[in-house]
């Protein structure tokens, strides 16, 4: 459950913008905010099967756009390969000073 | 014009999955054979008139995919930086030998 959360969030931060605003607004309650379906509806004054319907149509719209354009996936094995950049640079010797700037640099790249 | 082109190619590589079945075989022709609209038409037996509304709306939606998302841009900047740390490295002196290692292992990131 908080695997299948936490790639949801993923999801949701790569392709949230193409829902429509209410599945937007109860995804993002869902994920965010950690509530459970009957406080969500409670918060947004709709049935706690609306309130379903929305997640479970949102997470199948963004399942299906991960699987049409695999950005995502490809974003990920883009930061997998810097990481053993990373890594091999950080077990590397250089010969003159520019080393915490390089390290600096890819630490940025990963995290943008 | 050719700039354009250029930019809905992009665009076309990274959303191209969420159009129509139709937009894509006409917008692919557009592109990648690089034909213009009468032979698009004569090829697929349609009017010029129906070659032109696709690639228009075809790339309206393109246009508007990267307006939400801005995966493209993203990309594009996480790419600039990466040549930049390929142009450091390149300029630095290892003390070990792992430099035509670590070298290809950038250029590999950047071409993923």
């Amino acid at each position: 459950m908080i695997d299948e959360k936490y790639r949801l969030t993923q999801l949701f931060d790569f392709y949230g913008e193409l829902l429509t605003d209410k599945q937007k607004a109860v995804l993002e309650l869902y994920l965010s905010e950690d509530l459970g379906l009957v406080e969500i509806a409670e918060n947004l004054r709709v049935s706690r099967q609306a309130v379903y319907d929305h997640v479970h149509k949102a997470s199948l719209a963004l399942v299906s756009y991960e699987e049409k354009l695999g950005l995502l996936e490809r974003f990920q094995q883009r930061t997998i390969m810097l990481e053993e950049l990373r890594h091999q640079l950080d077990t590397s010797t250089f010969a003159n000073e520019n080393k915490a700037q390089i390290m600096k640099l890819i630490e940025e790249i990963i995290n943008f």
